[in-house]
């Protein structure tokens, strides 16, 4: 019972941030590994984005610099994606990007403000 | 003259954020090498962190996030205090350390949420 | 409910895992953050180390070797007691070391080999 | 002579790990650096996967673990299959890589998991 | 009127470094953000790059070996040929890649050599 | 017999590295593992370090870098020293810093200039 409650909290905020598509394309983790599909549901998105204390666009502020400063360019596209969906701004986020760049280095910054550049690109042509 | 721009503009941004002590000891850099406490004025706090877009709270979200996955505990401890100074409360910081949880893994997570706890500490003893 | 079952299987095996002075120390992780503490050992040590498939002495070559790898120093001593609690040998904790070191280079390896003999050292004085 | 030993040792090992047509693929190595293919064998396989007190298994559960930590996917696909060659099942494999979840965080894990499902399924249709 | 300077002498040093192909790939950066390419310039090429004590050869030395410890081997590419723009034989490319891979792990040393061979072979083939 | 080359080059090289204070610590490890010992003078300064190609010198403009950008600062005392040894500059050091800092970005490059600046300390005390 509880633990379905965090599942639905989960799939629930997965919806403010993942469009349609994203979300099958995520499903497809089910296959491999029904318990990991769980956790990723229940876990990242229900015990933690659901939170409250953090507004999800603040939250995606901290997704975005942690995926940028690892190195995690695929799951980044994602990531950019939702941070436009919860209201971040391409300004803001350019800015978040500028702002890695002194705590990173440039090479991280300039592969992801390169990635930034596709999704801008992306938005604007649908 | 421009460059005296940048370097003005960063030293106000590091009165707003750390307090004398810690500006201080920061500069003993300079006996190191001026060059680079140049730049770490000019292009890290006055390029960076003077520019619009995102306010210093908003910023020090990110450098916390990018300090906690790449393990600067060293750095963190400055810049949990300059999020305090900025506006950011203990509930925030706790928040953003739980989100990082789940992107960097717990042993990073544990060991910065340690760290905050000894600067909340300090941070009330005063 | 289920929630609690999370928690008390966490609890059981941080049992099996580390000596009462480590699992008290780790407690005080509740003063700071009480959530946070229920995180660590309902996902941690519940939903994780408590599931099968793979043996608590294989979870803890997977977790001294993830520690090696991103440097988290900190952990890993607390985990070079837990690896010798749950069986693994010192000789083995040793081949670990040096399986490491062809993967992630000569420092983090050295490193880890100094704080593993220290460890050892304080088990045999007991 | 003992140099020769090495070299062999680590060509025998590398026979267990890894099919011919992975081996053809490292061999090409050769061409562009004789000296660095040579350390690779006698290092690599020769010093460090041919000694004893960790089995070819165990050894591959740090190797998958390291390279998930460090983010090394290319990697990964190689030793995926040479953990199924020397024994892991499909399940155990599933396993280090949601205990490496709690450790490393979400992103990489779920990277890692893709690959896997995708190495499972290469295998499954041969 | 400085920091034209800035920008001016970064632009110069550009083109020792790098192809006017490259270049031009490179100021696509442009279009995303005019600000982060100011950047780029003025303080990575123009306030780092372009100052003594340390040739280009030597800078080259230091940014194949950075990129190869963090992985970034998009940028690896691009600094590879510029590392034998500036005078760096291929013998002393690989003997980098070697030294790197005792203290970083054979992983990312046989990506950054596979990397190498690529862009030897292109350059032969010109 | 080859491995006693191997062994004794790596020693051969140490010499010219360490002094004899740093020297003596580092065997300190074969109380610990002898077989690691062993490969860390084989491997690591006999099949690495005494290579040709590259000086001594230009080996630690490698190692720093490798060390910084691994935040490996544990390790980076004892090769500012051996750098020192091998006759890089005080200048060169600290510009090897300022390179990095452009692409690891502050934090490390701050804790690295920090150390340089004790070592340099020391080194003028004596």
């Amino acid at each position: 019972m509880e633990n379905n409650k965090r599942y639905e909290s989960g799939l629930h905020t997965m919806e403010e941030l993942f469009s349609p598509e994203v979300r099958a394309g995520m499903e497809e983790m089910k296959k491999i590994s029904p318990d990991f599909w769980q956790m990723i549901v229940s876990t990242g998105f229900g015990d933690i984005y659901s939170r409250d204390t953090l507004s999800l666009s603040q939250r995606e502020i901290i997704t975005l610099t942690t995926l940028i400063t690892q190195g995690a360019f695929d799951q980044l596209k994602v990531h950019l994606q939702a941070a436009l969906n919860v209201g971040l701004t391409k300004e803001e986020i350019i800015e978040i990007i500028i702002h890695c760049a002194g705590y990173v280095g440039f090479p991280k910054a300039v592969q992801a403000m390169g990635i930034a550049g596709e999704i801008f690109k992306e938005t604007e042509e649908i």
